[in-house]
């Protein structure tokens, strides 16, 4: 029981009782590191927290006005790199009210009225995911304009269309990249159902079973943008880490098209195929052969796409088979949580710029589209626009042989 | 390559090759046997699209005739019991098709003029889908108004709220089956994007890439009650399987929220906690232990719950990590749907009567809720009420031990 | 609380009280259509056990015999198909019992006199499992003997080596199918770990903690086949579904790799590659399309894969995140545990004729592995063999251009 | 295309062309980061590989003496902490080989002869792996003996057997801690399906297929403690990830046992159960509840659990649904694997320690096992040794109510 945390840094919860430090240790484990994305978040969530004590007395205005200061200079020197969250915080809450009590005193010992991390954390993510849907949508968007330009530009190459791998009817470039543009148009609405459950405010459910303190709970939410708070109290706790999978879910359905893009683009790349090229600046070589030129920008692509999918169910994971009310386990939702919306951050950035420069080989995709396969279709249906059955006229076509 | 499918049976794509029948055999798989739930919607798609093809001349009158007038004689002989689906009918589409060619002659075989199987297929899932929403919908609606009457019922009685499983405030059995009801209200919302994803129709879309026929997609899409044919044609396999998976995200919401209440139960029921009771014949027997009176009512809703949510990975397995254009895996897809459905339908059936029947032990609830422990919040906060800074409250209230 | 069961049919812990209808329906499920496949080890195990409860005088010689004589006749009417578990049987236990009773009276009473239904199913599943582990493993034998025969036949073939689904170096079709079988000979060890799970007998641990009656455990374990039975009896149920997980481990191996060679030969069957083609009468044709041949034995065969690599984690989510001793979620293993067994045996008895029947193009595959290309990193080996530094040699062959 | 990589830091593969510096950032990702792990691995591999080249005449005693030093100086200064992989190095094999040709100059362009990144990295996993799977055994050995040490000291103490979560039969602490004992150390079988995945060589089958020098395989295998080098030198790529896949798949049935075991030790820690207490030091307190006293350690035990079975599935997604050959996909192995052993890593260290300091509450246990329904099957079986059919004991035990 010898290395008990210092003074200054016990955990905010300290009884004044031995602590094992390989416990506490694990407990944190890297939560401190992934509080490092929160701390603006859970500054704005405080100053709103502190607005509502004052206008409801249980912050004087002095002390209001102390924290307000504090929690400012806090955010400004955050800002400027002065700081973040140490191993040694726990988390970003105690990083915060530590170097607020700190700075300003006894002032900040009383932030905490009313509050409990439970509904801290649920709003830090809340407020977090409302830019990360924002961030993510836009990205998609951009990657769905770059499907669309690369339409225009090259729509009208024909390229065949393939059922079971095998060729079955013409189609174009046009169709190809239409149809990957409408897919990711149509995910794009998965993250309505994101938003909503982001519209309420948890502060004021406290551990999850409200606080017994007059707080302003319908202001509080209004002044950080929610429709209002969440009701009942214990909906929060039950729910907790619904709005992060709703989140997933939208991502995972990105991850579904934008693997399916990738894996067509790597195909379509093969010798084999011959129907794009990668710009040359896009592709990586090996350390044996010299003359490889690897699409492993799509073949990441695609495998951080199967991550995401797996950081989705990873998540779900977290949240079932457990009791109503908050549990420890749902602390691990946020690396979770985070590495999926940066596995979708990079492709998004980078993808719309590989689409621009595909290079499409005319005279393949025209070789490949002239295999007489592709017309039988057409010619059992001409048979049929003369008056033949259809199934008729289908056995005619089918010939003899393959 | 004996045995070869007589006359009658050969597939709908015989071209006069031999078959192997054990291939034969292992595609088909139970194929058939899930198409028996497809019956109605597959001949319902199919007077759709003979009217289409009369519509725009490439059926005259007379077959048009015909083949209403077989069709609607199928549907009514299946709704009498008189036939459905067979081993050796590969699938609903055949099946139909066969009957119809077998009742009404050559006019039957024009009737899939213009239609694969791909785009029947698409039709006849989001056609059910449509159907089973809907049916979904109104069940976890029912699930939803039995926690409200619980609530109404038994609310006031007293529970401790449990964080980390450990007595952390006072609360109630109405704030509980509130809460529980408001989660699955909000689950509930997540059926509008299934609905949206049943928004188009494929008629038309053919195996993936269209057909050369003047079809009247638009006409055929209102007649079945879309918004609109889906555009691009590419769109409807490149998206295959997603309005089930919508529908499973839906279901996989209520599992997680059902499968925290039945968990709730289950553990409120103990023994130990003692605080409710499933009435007597809802509860099953050992085969050893004479005394045992079981949950296994709510042990079975928590691991259909548990299906539910493998079912839907099982579904994404099958979606991703492929080319676009369809693949004959999609065909996995309809036994994985219809029994998540199934596990959702039982259980939203039975548990509104597991609520209906629960009897709570006031007494236990309230010698559980006089544990001076779940007070200790609200001593601190009387000590903040009267000046003192949050922090030393809380130290004050944590006493030396636990 | 109309419609009790009847007599016959009341469940085996009737306790005289009332059941709900839907209650037991659903509780039942499908699991009497499940043990439709354990009726014979059923009463394999309840030979040994009725053996066992003579040998230590719980069962008079007259009782025993009785038994004895009427599990057999219930096992050879079973055999000749006159009866087999029906849904108003709730499980194969009660199915057996319940008909022994009415064949031989009292005598049948005393039968399950010193088991539990849970050691019951745990043992009918591990010699279950002792089945299909032997027949599965000699399937996947059977297909590593045709892929040593596709390379014997077909081995010289020269077949390009890929990296990035790009063409890398000179391979053939033997360093092919070679690599294929030896993959699948390794995943055959997984089997070991499904067998060791399968060596202790669970017979006398009852409901998870054993039974207060002197039975037989040693002597039933060996009559049984197994090595002794499992202590401490708390074990049974806290591994409960392991042998099973232990198994579906090595379906899993199994699927992976077989997964990645349908995934080959479909990707070399194209009209883009046209290395190799299945035997005609083993494609399928459109419905639409009459020149269609399609691979569908390939894409179910690797849609099964996916699907058994689903199952395995849904068997999973049975067992997880539960205390230990039983409970009634188990039941649901089953359903799983077949179905994934059931794709194996599929694939397992279909693949070796299809890879029997494959037609390899030597042209094709010779101008293939004629590329320039494949040759770079040779030439720049041999650069190096005549004193250049790998480095150099290698930007050397990289030259100016892709 | 500005901001090319430096002289220094371009890629290994560096062909003299422009590289597009954001594709290289997202292909790169972290994976400099987790090769931090792997330094001294590679370099071990290196020393052995630069042996064989020696030995086969590829590389002169001179070239040879000085890769030696230079490699083992290396070592030495990164063991001193003077150096590691950084961002710019991309991964390991270029940061040692980049090091190594600034060390010693040309002879070190020479090291890379007649190997791949690919079957170095594959080589290093192993050699990783190896390491690995003997520190986890230890640790789970460590666990199981705690389990063993907890039997022994509290063991005769009385504990209610459950079933459905529902008092079933008398047991005990000891039969409780043997089981899963028991459990644990049939898991630990596991890992001998990692080891036998760690037999073989990879090194000499370079990119996939093999290298045309006349490498000295099976002496290279030799030298660093391989049974053989792996053959036909196709199976290594066809089989990536395979062996980390089974040491995860041991991670997990260490996963599954610890989760439960977690589990029952979190809920007869409740108020309700009473039967057992933390060391105070081994709890958690609350930011806004004075009183608490939580057991964040088994719930996070119980979340990490979770996540290594997520995170098997996750390494499972990246192998899946591809052809053979290698693919970029695989990089990403590395953080999953790496997560998922340091998660075993940190529960093994603590979990012994939690278990020595557990206070069992005799008087808690005795109360709960008083409960004269644990005693119903006793009586039911009194009956049975008087004589009584079992089913007729069983009846008039059950009594009329529950």
């Amino acid at each position: 029981m010898t290395h008990q945390p210092d003074a200054f840094h016990r955990p905010i919860w300290d009884r004044g009782e031995p602590i094992d430090p390989q416990m506490l240790a694990f407990t944190i484990g890297d939560d401190w590191l992934q509080d490092r994305r929160l701390v603006e978040v859970d500054i704005q969530g405080s100053l709103a927290h502190a607005d509502g004590l004052e206008r409801v007395g249980l912050l004087s205005p002095a002390d209001h006005r102390a924290i307000r200061a504090g929690l400012e200079a806090l955010l400004a020197s955050h800002r400027r790199g002065e700081w973040t969250v140490e191993p040694a915080d726990e988390d970003v809450h105690s990083a915060v009210e530590r170097r607020l009590i700190a700075a300003i005193g006894d002032a900040g010992k009383r932030l905490h009225t009313g509050r409990s991390r439970n509904d801290q954390v649920a709003l830090d993510l809340r407020l977090w995911l409302r830019g990360a849907v924002a961030e993510t949508e836009a990205g998609a968007a951009r990657l769905v304009r770059a499907l669309e330009d690369l339409g225009a530009r090259d729509g009208a190459l024909p390229l065949p269309g393939y059922t079971h791998g095998r060729r079955a009817m013409p189609s174009s470039v046009g169709a190809w990249a239409l149809a990957h543009g409408a897919a990711l148009a149509q995910d794009l609405d998965e993250f309505e159902r994101a938003r909503s459950r982001l519209e309420r405010c948890p502060l004021g459910s406290g551990s999850g079973y409200g606080v017994p303190l007059p707080l302003d709970r319908e202001g509080n939410a209004r002044a950080l943008g929610f429709a209002g708070p969440e009701e009942p109290v214990t909906l929060t706790q039950l729910t907790r880490g619904r709005a992060e999978l709703a989140y997933l879910t939208a991502l995972e359905a990105l991850a579904l098209s934008i693997g399916k893009l990738c894996f067509d683009l790597w195909a379509f790349g093969s010798e084999e195929h011959g129907f794009v090229a990668l710009d040359g600046a896009m592709t990586t070589g090996s350390s044996l052969m010299p003359h490889k030129r690897n699409p492993d920008v799509l073949e990441l692509s695609r495998a951080h796409c199967r991550q995401v999918i797996a950081e989705r169910a990873a998540l779900l994971d977290l949240l079932r088979d457990l009791p109503s009310g908050y549990h420890r386990d749902f602390q691990l939702i946020k690396p979770v949580l985070f590495r999926a919306h940066d596995r979708l951050a990079g492709m998004l950035s980078l993808l719309p710029r590989v689409l621009a420069g595909l290079r499409w080989d005319r005279a393949r995709l025209e070789a490949a589209c002239a295999d007489p396969k592709l017309g039988a279709t057409a010619r059992a249906l001409e048979r049929v626009q003369r008056g033949e059955a259809f199934r008729d006229a289908y056995r005619a076509e089918a010939g003899p042989k393959g």
